[in-house]
């Protein structure tokens, strides 16, 4: 490493773990910029997974091209750990979305909604979303094929609650969904899809969503 | 009221209220089709409101024609009170996905991610919602002019609550997020847009998202 | 009725029942006191139950030896309709405590401990109560008859819950007690103890305490 | 350190901290007992700390004299580590029971009873416990003096659902105590008693329990 060399951090690692890397790679004279993506196995195959860079303003103009290969749009979230920090941030919203998902789809199939019809309103209003339109699909066909598992937004939300905690912020509903997610893992559906979590509302309510 | 007639409730009731005016009605032989809205301000303006149809089929089809001339798309939801039930199962996700997004925006604040960051990487992904992108512009103008205030949405998370737990329906997410407009609500934000329930969360963690 | 009259009333009944009461008995120059009673089988045949006396302090004397005679210590809880609150506010505590014992020992369990041990250690310490030594007898030896079955403990926080909505008070812990008592009648144990809650928390972690 | 050595660890650590201490000690053929004690400063006066003991029986022997030195009763918890999870067991167990306090306090102060009333229905029924005996009299005084700070009691919340998420274990009223200990502590009462939890619903609810 010298001072011509620039460090992508492209994985998602804890916020530490970015920081201590930043440290080391500057203690060299490099520059280092931490860029994890946001999505999954669509966007990455479509081009469109979003860039979460972080690092100095002209570190990150050095190594644009590179990232603007990897997705789009890249989104500069602020210094060194930063991209980290903003990937904790979406993953938050995706797991309280998930289990709020699940939850409104228990609650409509116990009061004798068809999916159908709640998947048509949901895409019709303010809560349309990529998130409910294509976990939408995959519960109606029965599809849990992990594209990002159950254990893995388990632990997404362990790290942004334990965050939050660091820092100050209540969070009670995100605390209540990771919850929800480690009964999901504890059933027995850690290595399924995230639109799993709705297993662990289907058992209690002992109904299934679509049938 | 008579073998002609055809009852159209819009305004929001509850189920019981609705099963009640359902039989009032149908002793009369009248038809009842009960077909509340889902969407605000925006949506009535542009006529894209959303018509949650509850009733016989045929019953629906007599009025059809109102009913588009309400909103678009006129989604069929079952028999008479479906429309309501979808009601209750539409807001309750609305609610939860609003103190998700709250909770995540007072989370990232305090990370030090900046408010147009987090709304430009929230509308590049999977959890892009109309309702995100209308209510981060109001927050990053500070405008929380009531669309459709705290105190209302509070009052379905309450509907939607109670009901669920009438059906057997475990609900902690939403029950978190009841507490969380409740606590907006004491705090003297009831009549401000629900997305005031974004200053609960700042209240507690000492600071302004956006600021 | 008469002004010579006081009418106690001692079922659980709710705070605006309570209050129709009060001025129904009023209007008619007769005195009322509301006097609900906490602790169920083994109080009730000790003569050890607290009473929760609401009324006008001269027509609490007035039934004073009745009240004595019902249970033992009289509780004067402020004018009438405040024993039916003071019973709510004691339910609510009743039913987070049960929830959270519920929690801890399944809890220990998943961490190998002994149900024997975990009790000692309750009962020596500042958690000690004697609900805590009940139930914990009771779950050791698998005895869930009802003395408090789980759908009135539902019940009594469902009430909670409500009253705190309207007035204002943000109950996210009892708000989760409540999601859990939902879960443990859904699941089929409703008419058991309370303490059957346990048999929710003993379903997702696939393991029984005790055991 | 020998065969004839056994060291005792009796300050609160991590799970996976005393196991790393009883592999080393035990790798150099020396005996391993965990006992960190329960209660706070009255118990320590009056020698009535619960020792929390874990390790091979014939070793807890040895050093039992010790132990019960220190406290009294001394519970054997299970293996070396056991008397550490039976901390974390019967913290969480306190946390919960003095947020469920709070909560219900709030709640009834609301409804306008009196903190005296309340706490003696409170004392004379199965819910009566060390806890609420020591903290309702603090509160009424008005003394939140730490005996055990809300910081420390929001650690081992953090510390007890980290394990219960590792295994398994669903905890949502755990899970919500914690959020509102954390809120407790951003709202600048960390370094008060744990009863200061209350502080963060009075100030919600807008009201002071006991005035």
């Amino acid at each position: 490493l010298d001072g011509d060399t620039t460090v992508v951090q492209s994985s998602t690692v804890s916020v530490e773990g970015t920081a201590a890397a930043t440290e080391t790679v500057r203690a060299q004279n490099a520059a280092f910029v931490d860029a994890p993506v946001s999505g999954t196995v669509g966007p990455a195959e479509d081009g469109t997974l979003t860039v979460l860079a972080g690092g100095k303003s002209e570190e990150i103009d050095a190594v644009e091209p590179i990232l603007e290969a990897v997705g789009d749009p890249v989104v500069r979230c602020g210094e060194a750990g930063h991209g980290t920090r903003m990937k904790l941030f979406v993953n938050l919203l995706l797991g309280d979305m998930m289990g709020a998902f699940a939850e409104a789809l228990t609650f409509g199939a116990a009061q004798g909604l068809e999916l159908d019809a709640m998947r048509q309103v949901v895409e019709a209003g303010a809560v349309d979303s990529p998130l409910f339109r294509a976990k939408g699909e995959n519960i109606a066909d029965g599809d849990f094929a992990p594209r990002f598992p159950v254990d893995l937004q388990f632990k997404d939300l362990r790290y942004a609650n334990e965050a939050a905690n660091d820092a100050g912020v209540t969070l009670p509903q995100t605390a209540a969904a990771r919850e929800s997610f480690s009964a999901a893992s504890a059933m027995g559906h850690g290595e399924e899809d995230m639109a799993a979590v709705l297993k662990y509302f289907e058992s209690v309510a002992g109904l299934t969503v679509g049938e």
